[in-house]
Parts: C-alpha cells; structure tokens; sequence
C-alpha cells in the first residue's frame, strides 16, 4: 500500500463506526463512495454480501468463468455481469464510481495501482466478476465462539501467494491465494464445519497447519493484508482467497483488467445468510 | 421410452451382475459400449462417477457455463471438452461412441430418440458438458442405512419436471427437473447432510413432502424414469436432477445439441469420493 493510500485508509478507517447510519446499508455505502468516501468497507452495511470483482476484456468472459467453474474455493462466483453494464442482479449501484478503490491492470502489470473512479477505463465491453468473499463467514465463526484475532485488532486478514496452481483454462493460470486465521487446535473442526456451508465465499479450509507445505515459508511476511497475529499455541488455518483471480490476471498477462482495491469491496444487495442456499 | 428401448434394456440390464469383469472400471465400459453394448449404467463401474452428458455448439457454450453457475444444484458442472475434442481430464474415452445411446435435439425437439454412435453428428465446434449425477450419492445413502427403493426393485429412479424456473442467461432458460426418494421422517435430516456434502452432485434436497408445492400434481405419473415406490408413511423427498440441462435444451429451442440416453451415462477416471472434495 502506499503512503498516500495508507493516510487515506486512516482518515477513513473508523467512518463505519462514527457514522453507522452512513453505512448501513448497501445504496447508503455505495452513494459514500461516489461521494469520495475512499476507505476500507470493513463493517459496512453489515449482514449484507461483500464481493470482489474483476471487469476484464469480454474475449475474457469464458476463460474466467470456467476458471472459476474449476477452482471455485479462491473464485466462488456469485455474480456475471457483461457488456459493460455497470449494475447486475445483486450489484444495484454504478460499478464504475460505487467502490471506494480500484485498480487498472494491463498486459501483467498494475499500472494504476489506486484510482477512485473507473468510467473512463469504462467501454461497452467489459464482463465484470463478482465473486464472494470471506467477510461473509468471519461474523458467523465469531458467532460460534471463534475469535477473530485481527478483527479485534482492527487490521486486516493476511494473505499469501502459496505454491497450490490453479487448475488453469486455455487464457488463464496463476496460484491460490490464501488467507490465514489462528485458532487452538479445538476449534479448527468447527471452523471447518460452519465455513463448508458457505460454498459461495471459499467454503472448508484449503490447508491447516505447517505453511510451509503449500510454499508459506516465512508466516510474518504476508503478500497482502497485515502481519498475522497467532497467540502461543493456536495453529494456523487456511482459507482459499479473492485475491486469487487477481493473480491470475496477472500471472496470465491479461491485456487489460480492473479489480477493486484490496478491502474496498463492493456492497451488493444480498445477505450473509442467502450464500447459504447452495 | 420406446418398445425397442425397452427390449434393449430387459436384454442388458442384469449385465453387470452377470458378467462384473467386463464393466469393473470406466474403461471397461467404455470399451463394452464401443462394441454394442447399449443398456444402463446402473451398476457399473461401482465407485466411479457417472455423468450426465449435453454437446452443443460453440455459440452456447458461455450460457451453459453461466447456466451451470446459475443453477448449481441441477447444473453441477463436473469437465467441459471443448472445440469438438472427444476426451478429456475426467473422460478418457471417445464421447462419441463410449456411452451405450444418445439422444439429438435440433430447435427445441427431440429428433432422435435413442442413436448409439453419435460419429456422424460431430464437429469440431461442439462443447461437451459433464453434469454430476445422483448415482455417486445413493450409495452414501444407502452405507448411512437409507433404503434406496427403486434400485431395490431394480428400477430407474423417477424423475419429475417441476413449475421451478431455473434462473435463465440470455441464451438458455427452463423448469428444474427433480428425482424423488422417498424415507421415513426420521432420515430426512441424515439425508440431507449426507447430500450437502455432494455439491458437485445436487448437493442437499430441493425439496421435502407436499410434492403440490413444486408443481407435481399426481405423483405417480413421473415424466422420466420408472414409477415411485413410496411404502406406508414414507415422505417424498426430491433432489435437483441432471435431466434439467435437456429440458433447458428444448424449452430455449436451442438449434443442435447431443444428450446421453437416459440412464446410459458416461463413465469417469473419477470416484465418488473425489466429487466431497470441493
């Protein structure tokens, strides 16, 4: 993250907890955001769906949703929406000016690595991706007595690029992306029980325990997000990640593509509770 | 099913029973089918994954991945063959000729009921899409202590079309199709943990009792399969079938496409264990 963006996170981190009635609700977080909120949607509209998305080039549209289709624990799609329409079944707002962040890829690289307001990347024929994220299970292990260490340390989760390929397509390829929470051993079936219910937001862990295995060879150095926080003797677990498709993009030298900025995900109108109806 | 089917099917239905070398592994069968061989699959290859079958040209390919995505728990996508290969990852044989009969649909009709070698209707532009089936899930069923009926009496499972609409894509929409297993109240639940763990074939039920409320009006008039055996006080309990694909073929008149013949499936380098491992 940059300097800048990190002041701006600051300024903004608390807005949810000041301002609740702001950000009650999926159209109130989206009109914050085109108004110039530009922070991270932790806590925002709570009990509502938070997505990661992804707008590629629309040769693109198939690649991904097969991938997807073969790795749907990192890219649990929830929803597709094309032609450069910029609002969907579950996304109502202006995909474009609606997310605090974004960023623009192009040919393997971040080129933009923060802008708040994509139309003028905008055209006719973007597919964009919104797949599901963890957010939507972390309030229901706290729910079942799981403490979720960087929560209650206002960070955010974090994440590793591990040595797991994607079971790849024709355009695209990349590794798994996974994010980490700590728990004593006592608890990891039943983190595992509740979160193999939320198919559409990574489902059961990928991995439980030695990091090294899936190529995690330093657990303080993350790729994204914070520094983990693990209490003497909790066992580190692994949940498949959002991040992932963004890795592909990149991995894959996708000619052009958009994502949110990490943590500054879309709203949609949908509850925690619907991703429970496989 | 027409007269000759039916005479097809009573000369090979007890095959596998008779002659278990010759149909122990999906290459077997495979090979068996190239050969002649054009009754069911039940049975066969105990342990292997069968799968639903649907080829269509290149230009739905997109709607029926977004189908599937759509509509997981009819659609449960297990391999797509594109660009009119015959193998694949989880099919190692020649789609063509290696499932014992086929249908062919062309603008929304059925226009060969039943042809065992589909060689002459290939191209290089169809996609080929396996669909998990319920037969990797009933013999999980069965080792919890849930008596399965209609392969206890030797029969089909019965299917219905029901007033669901699937949620459609642009290019593809139609009625959910369910089968119906029927158990005392008390397996219900068992059942449908059991099932949930299967997600990659139909997952948990659609639906418990009051078959009114899906649209099925006389339950003993199935429109796929054989008729349901349902004991004194046992409750019906119906689950999303792999026939929805066809039915979604001829409600969206969809110009050319190629199904498997109804319980003549194709045979996977996959176990039934393998589909728990989301």
């Amino acid at each position: 993250m940059t300097t800048n963006m990190e002041s701006i996170f600051l300024e903004n981190e608390h807005k949810a907890a000041l301002e609740p009635e702001k950000y009650a609700t999926p159209e109130l977080v989206q009109l914050a955001c085109r108004n110039g909120y530009k922070g991270s949607t932790t806590g925002f509209a709570p009990g509502f769906v938070q997505a990661n998305i992804i707008s590629v080039p629309k040769e693109y549209t198939k690649d991904v949703l097969l991938f997807a289709q073969r790795n749907p624990k990192p890219c649990p799609l929830i929803e597709l929406i094309e032609d450069g329409n910029v609002s969907g079944k579950y996304f109502k707002g202006d995909i474009r000016t609606d997310l605090p962040g974004y960023r623009i890829y192009k040919n393997g690289e971040v080129v933009e690595d923060y802008v708040d307001d994509v139309t003028p990347y905008w055209n006719g024929e973007l597919s964009t991706f919104l797949f599901g994220c963890s957010f939507s299970f972390e309030s229901y292990l706290m729910k079942v007595g799981i403490k979720m260490h960087h929560i209650d340390a206002g960070k955010n989760v974090p994440m590793y690029r591990t040595n797991i390929e994607c079971e790849p397509t024709e355009k695209l390829k990349g590794h798994m992306v996974v994010s980490l929470r700590a728990m004593p051993s006592g608890q990891i079936a039943l983190a595992s029980d509740v979160t193999s219910h939320f198919v559409r937001t990574h489902g059961s862990p990928i991995h439980v325990s030695n990091p090294a295995e899936i190529g995690i060879t330093d657990i303080n150095k993350v790729d994204f997000g914070d520094a983990p926080i693990i209490p003497e003797g909790e066992i580190p677990v692994f949940w498949a990640c959002g991040v992932t498709p963004q890795i592909a993009i990149l991995e894959s030298k996708v000619p052009f593509a958009i994502s949110h900025y990490p943590g500054m995900m879309a709203l949609l109108d949908m509850k925690d509770e619907d991703l429970m109806n496989w």
